[in-house]
């Protein structure tokens, strides 16, 4: 089992995994993440979409973005994707928690200037958004890569953390006549609504997320 | 119309938003958080619970933790917490982008060492994940407020980000043959799931949620 290289994990480690299936099934599940860096001692927490790239985490933004300058010229990032999974209620307030998948990752961006490598990158982005919709959809142009940022931040370690099942009474609390269990969440997609001047159906990359969602619903 | 110190927004200017009412909202429209502190240079990025208390957030954790040491020495910390409303699919992959509400925080974090006001944060914990719900759940005892630290994120300066509405094509792309809109998203709760040794039904906190969810749908 390949391991990204530590960062451990020093609170609850039972939830700890540090293994490059998990870590990567977790990042392939979302796109976007939580960006933190350092600009005078001062942290910054950015939301921003993102896409993996094999062991990488790939960012984009404008060129003409001060963050994207900052970040490109090699500082240190951490990037935290997290995904929730339920209410976990318990009988006492004290173990009341969430269940949830977690990644946290550390590294350095670097910016990507090939722009070959951009355009696939950007192909990406639309992708980690909705699988299949790249390949429905205009290519970026000379233009728009240029007036693109792209940075690649290649991750030296990173660790997952995961809580799932029901809450963790104390035993002295289960005559308490309280309910407990778990009231389970998902990001659930809605009907797509057409944008100004479109006419017609919803394409295929759509219909499938659609169609996916409530295979697992009914499964 | 009262504002936080504004944490100026440079791209996208005209998605901000720094009067308390909206930074407000969003924060009590989540429980998740993704906070970020500095340690010897370096950023981290942790997910956490918070809840929001009149201008301040607040946190919670084990006080053997070395992070709720680490931030109640009085570190600066940035708070992010976004909310994703939709897949923005527009004709050219440039112009994709999510439908989202998203705070970015800045303040300095002050362990909370009173009992009372302690265990008022963590039934507040408890009802920022359900509401409701601390009223139908044990409150913590003496030992298990003296195993939590919590921590007051006095808010220095924020921002809100905010994107709605549908793609925004370049009018050379209106005439591909390309469907464009938006596929709404939203996090949906499930049918409960009773804890082990746990019997009856769901207690009202649960049903209010389902009945308001259900609501919002068939609105």
């Amino acid at each position: 089992m390949r391991e990204y290289a530590r960062h451990e994990v020093r609170r609850s480690r039972e939830r700890a995994r540090y293994d490059v299936e998990t870590v990567h099934a977790i990042l392939d599940a979302g796109f976007l993440a939580h960006v933190g860096f350092v600009v005078d001692g001062q942290p910054f927490v950015i939301p921003m979409l993102y896409v993996r790239d094999g062991d990488d985490i790939l960012l984009h933004g404008s060129i003409a973005s001060r963050l994207m300058n900052q970040l490109g010229e090699g500082v240190p990032v951490s990037i935290s994707v997290s995904h929730i999974d339920g209410l976990v209620l318990a009988r006492s307030h004290f173990h009341h928690s969430v269940n949830y998948r977690s990644v946290v990752c550390f590294g350095t961006a670097r910016r990507i200037d090939d722009g070959e490598a951009k355009a696939t990158a950007l192909a990406g982005f639309v992708d980690a958004i909705l699988p299949g919709r790249a390949a429905e959809s205009r290519p970026s142009d000379r233009n728009e890569l240029a007036a693109t940022a792209v940075l690649r931040v290649v991750v030296e370690n990173a660790s997952a953390k995961i809580r799932s099942g029901g809450p963790k009474d104390d035993p002295a609390d289960r005559a308490l006549p309280v309910w407990a269990g778990v009231v389970p969440t998902q990001l659930r997609y809605g009907e797509p609504e057409n944008g100004e001047d479109v006419a017609g159906q919803a394409p295929p990359s759509v219909r499938r997320l659609l169609q996916r969602q409530n295979e697992v619903i009914t499964a």
